[in-house]
């Protein structure tokens, strides 16, 4: 077999949330908001490989290519609240799955959201959920902004 | 010139349905149904690069990075048929051209609508078609459901 | 440290607008215009890697995988003007920032979008902006039209 992609073995799980200008610059200042915002997200959907260390203090190299799951969200309606959440189930031996959420709602909702999406994808699979991983954010839009939570995958 | 990102070397053509109890979830189940998942796919357009070999029986292993071109659609509307295609067109000696269609409409329909892509592509390049492989799949909708389809690309 | 997926190496910037029979036809044949149809894109998430060259001559392998940064519009409106565009801006000695835009503007409309938002990124970041390259094109809707503009980055 030839060499492929090389899969990820370190992780973590982020949000943030920023006004902008333009739509593209509150994706822009919210990914900056969540440490992400100087590298390449590639987006991926969405599974933790097995044995990936969990590492919240990862410092990623500028310019370099990220597998990330994520979800966003923009508004431009001032004083809307919008939140966004990401989480990772982890199981005891095998690999985890990655779930994100985004929405008109608070980040308790969007973490709730996350905990049952995640334990679906769990039940689905037949597998044994033992934690859950997850960050989320909320925010109050004055002009133009984006809430955004990611679990960025890495080496 | 530097390595860049290895070139895929494999390919397979899949579909699947299924319903969620939230629209990723629906996704999530999907995935599952079309065998792809358990991996973390990085959507691309798309194109098959020569060479490429068809092994309809690939295992991917979990968590992997894999390559792939998917079309899919999400309904939230109970009795809805909804439909997803994906297929390759095949040259004889070059590179293929990869499609995807996805609607509410029959599998049929998303089929033939993936037909005529792939001969625009082809024409539009001036490209002798040789062969296709084509996989579809319908669904009616209970509650919350995702057809997808999927040229994954693997190594 | 275990090797992860290899920083580009090289950029450049393209646009290109097209009808298709299809939206995805349209697309695809912008993508040709673009020079980029014969390779698989993966969307990136914006960020020129410090060290990168400008390479306008570029010869994409074809079915290559191809990181790219890139923004589309399609329309269906027959006479309605669609434009994109995408820029990078470049700091002197650090990583750049890649920015897209698509609407139913104006070329030159888009393009003066891609600067507000290359200045408003630079600032944010406490960066010096000494360059921005930005290619826009616009493109007047017969039946199914697409106007992309891009940055592709490669090794």
């Amino acid at each position: 077999m030839a060499p492929g992609l090389p899969t990820p073995k370190k992780y973590f799980v982020t949000a943030g949330a920023a006004e902008g200008s333009t739509p593209l610059n509150a994706f822009d200042n919210a990914l900056l908001a969540a440490r992400i915002g100087n590298v390449n997200l590639i987006r991926v959907s969405s599974i933790l490989p097995p044995g990936t260390e969990f590492d919240p203090n990862l410092e990623l190299p500028p310019g370099s290519l990220v597998p990330t799951a994520y979800g966003y969200i923009i508004s431009t309606t001032p004083g809307e609240i919008i939140s966004a959440a990401c989480g990772v189930g982890i199981s005891r031996e095998s690999f985890g799955v990655i779930m994100e959420f985004s929405g008109k709602c608070t980040a308790q909702e969007a973490r709730a959201q996350i905990e049952n999406m995640i334990r679906e994808a769990f039940a689905r699979r037949g597998m044994e959920l033992v934690d859950m991983k997850i960050e989320a954010v909320e925010h109050e839009v004055k002009r133009i902004a984006c809430a955004l939570a990611a679990v960025p995958l890495w080496y």
